[in-house]
């Protein structure tokens, strides 16, 4: 795509922030929550590479300042509106009480911190931080930010004990449902503390759990496409974050064909898989699968309708995520326009 | 593809055959492990589906007779080749004493039912069933067989606690390399007795259950690439089945495209792990993702070089394979060869 600086026509759909310290956090918990916080380092599986490109020169790690990210993703980039995405990793702890708060903390936070004195213009919108553990605390906090003009979705870690159509969730999407929000799934806590990784058993390396993402993000999808959860929720909806793109037609091809066979197993589901997935599901867009031949690639975009289905994300500052520019091979104006705003903006109603 | 019955020029890589009771296994047990060992229906996600037509009018289940096998497969496709896969779940099972004894017997079991007095003409090729929670005594196992003339691959269930790259499987590797037999993975026994489960809990039916197998296949698959075991053994080669074939470009894609960020970490990788894949993997057909438009497919099926890495498979009588004419939407004359004939004689030497 060709940028203009100058011209806000682009939503960054994944953009991540943190607290400069565990402080930040602190100040928004109660005891006996307080004296246990702390952010610690994930103990599994950190990216080797730690680029430092993206650190702000106030001093804290990347993400944690506003007016550098402002500086340097939202004005070099033409970003109309960029939705927040603050790590928690709270789904990985024992504790539910804990996790809770701890979610709640965070949500504070990002108000105080980004939606409001830095968010004049309103560019940033937050996501509503859940403890999936507690389905019924999730839900409360969901109603409790329902009414912030900055808070666009709620936000939930892949890493989970159950895939997500499986009814102890419901709470938490009724809430969604009633208060017009959508529910991402990231990665995070996938495999750590006392959640499931979707893998044979841990494997070796950096590279092989972060390209497990897209496995488990398919584990969740098919599980909430056969559920009956849209059957259930007609007004609740989904968007699967930084999991891989290109392997959706695969998986609706192979879904499609098996409900053919095997719907008898769930009545509760009306339809073929991919209908639902149409209405009720998006996709951001990094890491997407590059090929040699971008060819192939505009061919499976296509196949998967990610004219309507994908929305641009940068993933940054944590990403390898290099340009605007260079995020997708040359599409046609439209399917940019779609990609890169119109998406976003119909699916979080900005 | 049209068939021509009086042509054998079919390979079928997939091809279920089983124990017309438990006393056909038994007699090739001792004790301890003979009064130990019964075939006990899966605990968990069944097929609900039950179709009769390919029962054998001798009373056993279906693929338990030779003579109806041969007659309602073999002769009525004009297979050349059926490569027989035994089901016998060792696995899931904690004691890898007893797994061993059951693997061996297994495969005298199909020595001497399937690949002996039945196969005059060489149609049946078997598998060596293993049981990988003992490398040694598996490797062991491959040695006992590897003479045998219609032995033509080691099988071992997908079902496992560590994925396949990982240190523990090398002496397997190491038999098949010096044996020249390839390595077929066969879904089986996830999420089983000790197994782990690619998926985020057990899902609840059995329709998520077989379409995760996918992503057991990938989780698998990503590990043997990104592990050097096809740099430290040059000469074994493996085959993934009855996992699904289309994710292949999006996968492949994205672990290229990850190798070039993170080698550092995997120093002993020298290549693009496509390029490995290229040589050393080979894919069976069923079940095949069959999307709406044809079109769709067979341009996939172009990206992942199906016309070298896809040999055509049934899962008689498992699945829900309904003819070898509507296995494929219409292709090219050299495609077909290559995909029924072919890729599976030169994989197999046959």
């Amino acid at each position: 795509m060709k940028l203009n600086k100058n011209k806000r026509t682009l939503i960054d759909c994944d953009v991540h922030v943190y607290p400069v310290n565990a402080d930040a956090i602190k100040v928004y918990l109660d005891q006996p929550w307080k004296h246990r916080f702390g952010i610690r380092k994930n103990m599994l599986y950190k990216n080797p590479l730690k680029p430092t490109d993206k650190n702000p020169p106030s001093g804290g790690e990347a993400g944690t300042d506003p007016v550098f990210l402002r500086e340097q993703l939202i004005n070099q980039n033409g970003i109309a509106h960029a939705i927040l995405f603050p790590r928690a990793n709270v789904t990985a702890n024992h504790d539910p009480d804990y996790s809770t708060a701890v979610a709640s903390a965070y949500n504070n936070w990002l108000a105080d911190t980004w939606l409001n004195k830095n968010n004049d213009d309103g560019v940033f919108k937050g996501s509503i931080t859940i403890s999936h553990q507690d389905p019924y605390a999730a839900a409360k906090e969901i109603d409790r930010w329902a009414g912030h003009p900055h808070f666009v979705q709620v936000l939930a870690d892949s890493g989970a004990r159950a895939p997500f159509g499986q009814r102890q969730y419901y709470p938490i999407y009724e809430a969604c449902a009633r208060n017009g929000l959508p529910l991402a799934i990231h990665p995070g806590s996938d495999g750590m503390g006392i959640n499931q990784l979707v893998s044979q058993g841990y494997p070796s390396h950096y590279l092989e759990y972060y390209t497990g993402f897209s496995f488990a993000m398919q584990s969740h999808l098919v599980s909430l496409l056969t559920e009956g959860v849209f059957e259930r929720f007609p007004d609740f909806r989904v968007v699967i974050t930084e999991g891989g793109v290109t392997w959706l037609p695969a998986l609706m091809w192979r879904l499609d064909m098996e409900y053919k066979g095997l719907r008898s197993e769930i009545p509760s589901v009306k339809r073929i898989p991919s209908e639902y997935l149409r209405e009720h599901v998006r996709f951001t867009s990094q890491p997407l699968e590059r090929p040699r031949n971008d060819q192939d690639l505009l061919e499976v975009l296509d196949m998967m309708d990610a004219e309507h289905l994908l929305m641009f994300s940068s993933d940054y500052p944590d990403s390898n995520f290099e340009s605007v520019e260079a995020a997708f091979p040359k599409m046609s104006e439209s399917m940019e326009k779609r990609i890169f705003f119109e998406n976003a903006r119909d699916f979080y109603k900005l």
